[in-house]
């Protein structure tokens, strides 16, 4: 699908809001690509991040791609709007294993509020990508001034 | 509901876990009650956690929760099992804004492998406490010896 | 928790809406409890609704107790607004046999325009009432006048 | 991705389970592709599967949808096994008008004993197509001989 960006100046936007995210700092995670209706973040493999079998804790996965798929959804919004979780539903494919792992978010049905979203994370080792987490997410767009 | 423990160590196997997960020790996480059935994790509001506007951002709460219920389902088990989450749905009921959080994880359905959890987190405003997050989780034991 | 309903006639408002809904009539369901909050259908097991096994189609058991939920929320709406259903989320706990099913709807946070609903589905052997499906739900109501 | 069947008659198996399904006679559902990894089932509106607006039932839509995944699940099982639901997350994300409805289910990660799949359902409106529900789905298999 090929979506427009209401607001031209989407990326700058998203960049300093992802700028003021501290748990983005705690584990390094990096905003790749900034596309209408996509979203990309990198982070490194840390015993930051990791649970007791030292694989990628589900949940720091879940941070990652939330964030990805609720920036997603804002570069499909005006700028004077916030994007905001309403809900979420991941599932976790394999072992979290990898040196650094790359989530995507995407749009896949936009809307004057609602947006729902789909996310992968994959890990990297080596050369190889594996996907180890698919979301399916409702994000909502509250107007700042509405 | 009323569970039993089938190992009785459970306690000791789960805190030392626990201890294990970097993650609880990068956010501050702190196990309080471990009981057959159900898992309590503390921890408090810092930026180490937060999203753009100051709030603990929606991961980490649920990794915070998936935890509890993780371990809440590892009561169950035997001593030679681990827990995996296969997948989760959480929906995000306020801000999560408050000085500590309290993340409760409950057996919902005990099973052999497959265990059906609810969850919550709870923000702290002075005495004050407040559903923030509402989970539904599926955990699978994997035995070691099996 | 203790809801009040703004709209005084919302008990007639939500059984007018269940005689409108076709598939309640092919299904046999039957609308039991209407209080503010919490809303109960009835369905009794037949061929209408098997799977391959003889058990209730998961798909059926969803749809009594979605309807049993977006009427949950609508007992806390006004009475010129429609609740819609944006997601769902159901574990399946048990084979659905049984006599007769109980579908319980409750609004587990109320809220202006999206309401999180939790939600079950009891089967009836006998006497004894077993739970087979567990649902969290996210409502929205849309105002006829907005 | 291309899937290999290990069981060569996995479509006369899966037709053969369909026509046991009474739900499936009472909605009208005909099976379409079965393919490994995919299956596709279509069905007719009418009054049968109807809410209180005329539009189907979200709940239909999941019976139909969710069919359809286990279906897409069970092609890449052996002969003497049975996918059953674990759970299943479903987004609505247009009003479910139109004279026919196209539900497709695939496999997104398989596995020996849990597979995680994405379905969608399409409504028909003269010769377009438009996702009204998206689904991912947690499926399990159980063996008759273990």
């Amino acid at each position: 699908m090929e979506f427009l960006a209401p607001d031209k100046n989407y990326a700058e936007r998203i960049r300093a809001s992802f700028q003021k995210q501290g748990v983005m700092n705690t584990i390094g995670g990096k905003l790749l690509k900034v596309e209408p209706g996509e979203v990309q973040i990198e982070f490194p493999f840390s015993d930051i991040v990791a649970q007791q079998h030292g694989f990628v804790h589900p949940g720091i996965l879940t941070t990652v791609v939330d964030s990805a798929c609720g920036y997603a959804a804002s570069t499909l919004m005006p700028a004077d709007s916030e994007v905001l979780s309403v809900e979420y539903k991941v599932n976790f494919l394999s072992p979290a294993h990898g040196s650094e792992f790359l989530a995507v978010g995407k749009v896949f049905k936009p809307g004057r509020t609602i947006m729902v979203c789909s996310g992968e994370v994959l890990a990297k080792n080596g050369s190889e990508y594996k996907t180890v987490a698919l979301m399916q997410a409702t994000m909502i767009a509250i107007f700042n001034n509405g």
